[in-house]
């Protein structure tokens, strides 16, 4: 079973690495954006012991506890069997 | 219109960092967990006035150019409306 982790930052963090890159595309010669913005995605192996349910469970507080910010930062967590 | 891109890490290469989350979690009482990768995510805003075929073709091709090096990593795009 693997779960993926999205954190991203929440909408009112200024975000410089972002703002940044969006400068080098630019200056690259991409047109049209406007915005981007970096987080983090993190993919999970899991034991298949595991049930759908106590693995999202497990996963969420995992994403809460260690792998996100909750000050600065939302995130996600998808289940694939 | 919002992009998403994601680049992780190929299949054969070393994630130094991940291992060393996936040993941090595991101090943290976390079980179950086979491995940890960490990869990279972007949101990117984008004038409507582009067309999705349009949006996807720019955001691939910065992806590959840009975001992700492409020796050690692999990307996906997704559009959103």
């Amino acid at each position: 079973m693997k779960a993926k982790v999205y954190v991203n930052l929440k909408p009112g963090v200024l975000d410089p690495q972002g703002k940044a890159i969006q400068h080098s595309v630019e200056l690259l010669g991409f047109n049209g954006i406007s915005d981007i913005r970096q987080g983090k995605y993190f993919e999970i192996g899991l034991d298949s012991a595991l049930g759908e349910a106590a693995a999202r469970e497990s996963v969420s507080r995992m994403a809460r506890e260690v792998l996100s910010n909750p000050i600065t930062e939302d995130f996600s967590v998808e289940i694939e069997a």
